[in-house]
């Protein structure tokens, strides 16, 4: 991969600032944890793996900033910095995930050295097992897609959403190298427009023939049979297989089923979250008005007029045909088969 | 109303260039018949009741240029110039409508004189009827709006898409008078913004509570229950009740009868096309691929990236649960009712 969407050495994370996509390839290097909260928040980093695994640096960062005269006293700070970091945003559940994995390892150290050093490892391994994670989504991924197929996708779920190849986008990658895929149609993704930034710049870098289209010209592409399925990522999988995704997703779904289209979700098991029952339990983060109503710093719509702008929708399981992840190809009843 | 979208006087065109809204309000002069139809294809103007009333002036302006010193040429180059006036913009049948109109008028001219005359008498009388027609589209279609109701709106269908004050804004507006109206919620409408840019806008100015959209949210409100009927305008509705309007509005068709919400068009008579059987005979304009890869005057999108810019969609008949004109509530079967 050409992308290093993140990395951490020499006590820093390095990543590639997204907001500045395709434009300026500007890699920022941050040494607080609270930096890279704001990177999560401002979206200079983001897909629901790559935040986990840039939460979990962040917490290396707190842990390396922490005061270790004390252990009591570090291990609270510690708990502390992953409250804050956890509450970067609310939707992708890989951050909590994360979160959690390193405060587990952190227990058994005996001092805030050791617990440092098990903190690094554990994220490193988290950034790691990401990787593999996609590498295989891709492996069972690609078979779903015809041979010279035409696969529609939405928002970013490439190499710069995870610490691989990509989860949805990973499959295409795949199926790619296989010669299975013939063309990929790419919603711009509004209004954040990772699909325009980022997931075109994938596909361009990647030499996979592509189209961008706006969102709502989802229903016509599949009216005009050009589509033979779709393939989304995920930011949080309930245990009934309800899929919060970035919004436009459930539109998406529904579109699907009227044409007879597979509708398909990719995502690492670290993006399943069994303890929500089902969708409606998953919070859905509000963004701010001014991603609607302003473009390249300038005010698009008029002074006064309201904004509803939720970052992500929820996708029930009855419109999701499979979903993928590195322990293979999940088909209905999901209950049992995410267990 | 406060806008005068569109305006003839002095043997000039004055409108409202919609490009530069809502930041600027700027009234072009034109003199010239290719100016004008350069503002219809550059969307200075735009909306399809509104394009008729333009390229009825615009041919008014063509007949002042032309040289009337022989009859003969001087109907020649009428002809000719209503050919190339209505190459502006390929969707909209409105277009042609007035131009047919003009030209009928004109050929019992006996003189350059008496042509230019009725020409400009008859393009008058498109504008004055079709403000009455969104005067009467308001009247049939407010009832259908719930007491108390909330209404999604795609695309711009106000007094800045026609001579009057809207078909389906029209409704909106009418229906707010009369206290119905609670919330309307506007689509951004991706690529060229007219709902962030128009439809906030006449919003704004109005009073009528609102809040703007991503195109992509129209799913998850819907599903949310905040929305009791959709409305949309049309460029052009086929014998069989098929309707093509701005992209995206086939995806909120297929949603509204995902959730059993009303889908209804409003648009005068000079919008149906029943020498077209079907919505699969109306030419379909493909707009520029910069329309989706730039904002701004920026690129947002990588070199080498394709772009699927259909302008419109076609929603069949089927999802379509009336059709208002200044006649009147049309219901299925249309076919008969449109005749």
């Amino acid at each position: 991969m050409a992308v290093k969407t993140i990395e951490f050495r020499d006590n820093a994370v390095y990543l590639l600032d997204q907001t500045r996509l395709p434009r300026d390839v500007v890699v920022l290097e941050l040494r607080r944890a609270e930096e890279v909260v704001e990177a999560i928040t401002s979206l200079r980093i983001r897909g629901a793996p790559a935040i986990g695994v840039a939460g979990a640096y962040a917490l290396v960062l707190a842990s390396l900033q922490a005061d270790a005269s004390d252990v009591a006293r570090f291990m609270a700070s510690l708990w502390e910095a992953a409250r804050s970091i956890g509450q970067a945003r609310p939707t992708a559940v890989n951050l909590q995930w994360a979160l959690q994995r390193l405060l587990r390892v952190s227990e058994g150290a005996s001092t805030p050295e050791e617990a440092r050093r098990r903190l690094l490892e554990e994220a490193r391994k988290i950034q790691r097992e990401d990787e593999e994670a996609d590498r295989l989504i891709g492996v069972h991924g690609a078979p779903l897609i015809p041979q010279g197929g035409v696969v529609l996708t939405h928002c970013n779920t490439g190499a710069l959403a995870t610490a691989g190849q990509g989860t949805a986008f990973g499959i295409l990658r795949t199926a790619w190298q296989q010669g299975r895929l013939r063309h990929v149609y790419a919603t711009e993704t509004r209004p954040v427009m990772q699909g325009s930034r980022l997931t075109a710049w994938e596909l361009v870098q990647e030499g996979i023939p592509a189209s961008l289209i706006v969102d709502s010209a989802a229903g016509t592409l599949m009216a005009q049979g050009k589509v033979d399925c779709v393939i989304v990522g995920a930011d949080r999988i309930a245990a009934n297989g309800d899929v919060a995704n970035k919004i436009g997703t459930y539109t998406l779904a529904v579109l699907a089923r009227e044409h007879g289209i597979p509708f398909y979700v990719a995502a690492p098991i670290s993006s399943v979250d069994l303890s929500v029952a089902s969708g409606e339990a998953i919070p859905i983060e509000e963004r701010p008005a001014w991603e609607v109503t302003y473009l390249g710093g300038q005010a698009i719509a008029p002074e006064g007029i309201g904004v509803y702008n939720p970052a992500f929708d929820v996708t029930p399981h009855r419109l999701v045909t499979a979903i993928v992840t590195e322990r293979g190809v999940v088909l209905p009843p999901f209950e049992e088969g995410l267990r």
